[in-house]
């Protein structure tokens, strides 16, 4: 039996476990995988003790016939790279599993993957993904039970562990840095709000917040994130007068975050020149004072800002740099994940549903937490992404065309082949 | 002697003044002019009378080398446009005057422009425009008197006047309605404040305002306008520790108009669909309710936003539109400009400085109202366009590359001309 032929995209952050998955399974199965990054020597590191894996740069964009060896790509690439790697893929007939957002520009594609008998399968991540999964898992089983879901709230956050959060945000970075800095500025949030679609801009984003209570965890707090609305049809769930999708923090982070997002630090579209003669201080101050962070008058704000030491008189690395550039540079320093650091992953859903006129609330949680091998996040990315490719290979997937994993007899599959990995969601 | 021909691009709003400038001044000077709009007829209604001025549509984009039959080209196309016109005005050794800003792109054309011997003058409106020209004159003389200029404040509005002021946020649209929504948007607003550099996100542009009192006209109020500093080192002004250039309404509009930004109703970065469905009230809605108007707690505030009839059941006229479309469908009815009513000019510069130790302060005002001929809008950005022109005809610059008009003599020509109509700035 010949051997499948895997190509990884990439080998940032998000590939060390979905790595791992794919390597172990090819213990099992003919499987032989090749990992590609430019940055060649972080790619081979990942896999020294691999017995089934190469680690190569292959430059598909300057010699994309290269990606006729493979038979199925998985892309950890930047977001914005993946219509471009859809494209060339359907172009040599190869399928494309990915754990970024599906949009329009990739719906166009459908047509073509369908006549080239392709599947391009997107949202196979956390969140998208796991998210997906587990929401439509316990929809079909309230549905099953004849419940009318009249409200629908998910929130998922990648946190710090217990043991290991001690900075006043409750917050250090298991992700790419840059995202975390921009996080909310991809497009404008809508949800549905008791009846009423709501339109939230970024600036007023942090600033309303809903509070979520997690025993063990204590509170924390969710903002609602992108375009909740496109997934209560997708979802199936006609009878919501309340859907919302959003983002986890600690309590406090976002009013904090706010503070920033509201005197322009997060703040992507210009540059500032100049910048080796600014310290920290002069950079702060183009935007805000000492005493405006005192008038907030709110102590919760004013120890997280301070705590970023954003006054201090340490030179800036940069010549010229956006602020948004700067502000990771402060943050990926002060929020710097310490090797025994450990990151978690929270995901939570609440259901309000009616069965014969009573009224029920479901709530589920799933909390993951890092190991020394793998981050939480790198897990929880990188299962889905191993598992959806696993049952790609071995048949179990008979789709082609571009779709997101919404398919109650996949997701079922999804879920037993987690819950292996101690990946699950319990109810409250 | 042979005629000039001038090709004015452009025959909206703005160009009633100049067409009218340069017609009057073809009965002296042997020229003959060609206004040029997609909108024939009415580029033809503006001229109807006119003896040396012919409207035709002169699809330059299609066919540059038509700009071949000119001597000089005046552009009132939007800003975005100027860059393709500028290129192909120099492709056949043309000049282009503009009222619009000058930016990075346009000066790399400089080198370009001199070995060319061709002039691209730009900034040669009423804001950008007679604002430097009139500053600059300010400046000079107070630098003649051996003045060390510490502060320079200069605001313009375009107003309504007030015999037509009937509405609460006592303003028209005299103006493309379009910039009116989108005022603020088009990039970081910076400006030095006491020796400190200032820069403020768009969500607050509007809540930093400075009140500014002017005899006969009352409480105004300006905020900060784009990039101001850039303008320190072109007014040579190397002892200010204050420098801010910004735009004037009348008191309590920036409030209520920030309550709309905050809101995100000024937001033209995505569309809304199905809005055949919506009534003006569930599209606010979508936004903030009426309660969220009282919560304002601020009188000013909620009389303004009332007045602007947002929770109404009209329905609205577009099946998708941005947030930003719609609320300019909104502002245009409720701020037009009746057939009777006039608009208003106002231009002010506050210098203080100093002479032998002795702090002075010095307070210079433009008013200009509109006339049944010309709004006072038209009329302060067409002259200084058709002034520049003049100049330029007669020889009187004497320059090429890419400028804006920073020049002394040139400036006192232009100052002289336009005191013949009636416009100057007078001390406070």
């Amino acid at each position: 039996m010949e051997k499948k032929k895997i190509l990884v995209l990439g080998a940032g952050r998000s590939a060390t476990a979905l790595l791992q998955y794919l390597e172990e399974t090819s213990t099992k199965l003919p499987w032989f995988i090749t990992v590609s990054d430019k940055n060649l020597d972080m790619a081979r590191q990942k896999i020294q003790k691999f017995n089934h894996t190469e680690a190569v740069f292959v430059d598909f964009q300057a010699e994309p016939h290269l990606l006729a060896n493979y038979d199925v790509v998985i892309s950890l690439l930047p977001p914005a790279m993946h219509l471009q790697v859809a494209q060339l893929c359907l172009q040599y007939g190869k399928s494309l599993i990915t754990a970024s957002y599906n949009n329009t520009q990739m719906n166009c594609l459908d047509a073509e993957a369908k006549r080239k008998n392709c599947l391009i399968m997107m949202e196979c991540g956390l969140d998208p993904g796991l998210d997906h999964i587990t929401a439509l898992n316990a929809i079909e089983n309230i549905k099953s039970k004849n419940g009318k879901i009249i409200s629908f709230k998910s929130y998922c956050g990648g946190l710090v562990a217990p043991e290991s959060d001690n900075n006043a945000w409750g917050y250090k970075i298991s992700w790419n840095p840059r995202n975390v800095v921009l996080a909310g500025q991809g497009g404008i949030t809508s949800f549905l709000n008791n009846g009423t679609i709501r339109y939230l801009p970024y600036h007023k984003l942090f600033d309303k917040t809903t509070e979520i209570q997690i025993p063990q965890l204590g509170l924390l707090e969710g903002y609602a994130n992108r375009d909740s609305l496109s997934y209560k049809d997708i979802y199936q769930l006609p009878d919501c007068h309340t859907f919302v999708r959003g983002t986890l923090r600690k309590k406090h982070f976002c009013k904090a975050w706010n503070f920033l997002v509201y005197h322009g630090l997060t703040d992507d579209s210009y540059y500032i020149e100049n910048l080796q003669k600014y310290s920290l201080k002069s950079f702060t101050e183009l935007f805000f004072d000492k005493q405006t962070v005192q008038n907030t008058n709110n102590i919760e704000v004013i120890k997280r800002i301070e705590e970023l030491d954003l006054f201090s008189t340490e030179k800036l690395p940069y010549e010229k740099a956006t602020p948004a550039m700067i502000l990771q540079y402060i943050i990926e320093k002060k929020w710097i994940m310490q090797p025994t650091d450990l990151d978690m992953i929270v995901m939570y859903h609440e259901m309000e549903y009616e069965i014969d006129n009573i009224k029920k609330t479901e709530k589920l949680v799933l909390t993951k937490n890092g190991d020394a091998q793998n981050t939480a996040m790198a897990s929880t990315v990188g299962l889905p992404l191993g598992i959806v490719t696993k049952l790609f290979l071995t048949n179990k997937i008979q789709k082609s065309g571009v779709h997101i994993p919404i398919y109650s007899d996949l997701n079922k599959e999804i879920l037993i082949e987690l819950k292996k990995n101690k990946i699950e969601m319990i109810n409250l």
